[in-house]
This record gives structure tokens, C-alpha cells and sequence, in this order.
């Protein structure tokens, strides 16, 4: 159902000095960078075998509206998601219905680079925020 | 330097139950179940593409030197580190070093599995507690 860690995203409030530490330091490639209006957040994504790590950071962290920002706020920076890639999206979402999953997304959604996302809801997870992800192109 | 996300690893206060929803819910593969003493933690891993997730819980909830106790207290369960896999740990250690990065392990020790591991210091890795892993057989 699940072929592998799409990303593991990281919240960060300084994205130029995260991105620095991500390339120079850990030596990762910068693949993409993108404005995602939708959710508030300008992220990266930075290679790691068939993952990524993509380091998102709240366009504005006063804005009370932004899960991103309020995450920032209340934790400071730190591991904010884990996404699965999928090639069915729809057939997975009805799956985890079926399965009694609550869902904060009940329909994909844009995410980055043109692919389709669906983020189940914590309480449904272990309290861990958990994404899945059909690539543009399926 | 880094060859992929060896696993994202996820804190749990119910180990069982964490097991059922990755495992019955999500489909993912339990691979291994390890009582780790050095580290007081019980973990289990579960298959995804090259990575795995990685359940983790205390030994004993009410020890106050578990770091893994104490992230649960403060934050209750959620995204609790990420770890690359790495060919070579020592030169790898090395390049960290040298570019400055705080180690909470200057010198790898076994982890899951045979592994080699050693953590990064979160202070030098963006709040993210950070692990590199050397798969046994290396």
C-alpha cells in the first residue's frame, strides 16, 4: 500500500541556514524549492537515497492561522511529518476509511511539485502527523 | 556521505498498539523486535522501500535518565529522531568533526540489530536529534 518514506519533513525558522547545513554539512543535493501558498509555507527538498528531507518554514510565523507557525511557536524546530509515497491515492484513502482512519484530508490536495497529498490525522496516527503522497506523473 | 534514510524513528507509549496500526492499518512489514538495555528503549522496526520506521518506547517510563522516557513526558508521542546509513561511520564521524558538528557520540556503539551508530548533537543539527548507522555487516 506504502513504497517508501516520500519525505521526513523538518519545521525550521531560518530555511536559508537549515538549507546550508542539509547541503554543506551533510552534503545533500537541493532538488526543489517552492512557494506553497495553500499551506502557508516555502519548503525545500533535498535528496537521500529514493527520500527526501523536505525542510518547511511558515511564510509568515505570526500567522495564528498556520499549523506550521503554531508548531514553531509551541516546540521550536524539530521533525514536523513523515510522508509515504503512494501509487493509488484514492484507493488508499478509501483503505484507511474502511479501516475507521480519521482523515484531515478526505480528497488529495496539491502539494509540491504538482503531487497529490492527503494528511491522516494525528489522533488517528499515534500523534504523529502523517502524509501521503502520489507523485505528478502517476 | 549519506546513502539513505535508514529509519525515522517515532516514540510510542503503547508499543502493541503502535505495532497494530503500522502493521494492520498501514501494512508495513515487522522486521525485527529488540529489547536495546544500553540505550532503556524497546524498539521494533517495520519494512518501508530501502528505510524503515522505527517504534520506540522506555523500558521504564518513570526513568528519569531515558531520554526517550522524558520526550514522552514533555511531548507525549510523536517524531523522536531521524537516522542516514552510512557505508563508513569512522570517516563519516571524521568529516563531522571536522566541519564542526557537536557529537553526542564521538566514537560509535552498537545499536538495533549490530548496528554501529552514533547520534549528533540536535544543538548542531537544527533541533533535529540527528543518527548516523553503519548496518552490521559492513
Amino acid at each position: 500500500m506504502l513504497g517508501a518514506i516520500d519525505h521526513t519533513a523538518i519545521a525550521v525558522e531560518d530555511l536559508d541556514g537549515a538549507v546550508a547545513f542539509y547541503t554543506d554539512v551533510l552534503k545533500l543535493a537541493l532538488v526543489h524549492r517552492e512557494t506553497v501558498a495553500d499551506q502557508g509555507i516555502e519548503a525545500v527538498l533535498l535528496d537521500i537515497g529514493e527520500s527526501h528531507i523536505e525542510l518547511i518554514t511558515p511564510l509568515d510565523r505570526a500567522d495564528s492561522s498556520s499549523s506550521v507557525a503554531k508548531f514553531l511557536h509551541k516546540r521550536g524546530p524539530g521533525l514536523h511529518h513523515v510522508a509515504y509515497r503512494v501509487d493509488d491515492i484514492e484507493a488508499v484513502l478509501s483503505k484507511l476509511t474502511a479501516a475507521g482512519v480519521r482523515l484531515i484530508d478526505t480528497a488529495p490536495r496539491i502539494g509540491i511539485r504538482g503531487s497529490r497529498v492527503a494528511f491522516l490525522h494525528p489522533s488517528s496516527s499515534g500523534g504523529v502527523l502523517t502524509e501521503i503522497v502520489e507523485p505528478a506523473g502517476h
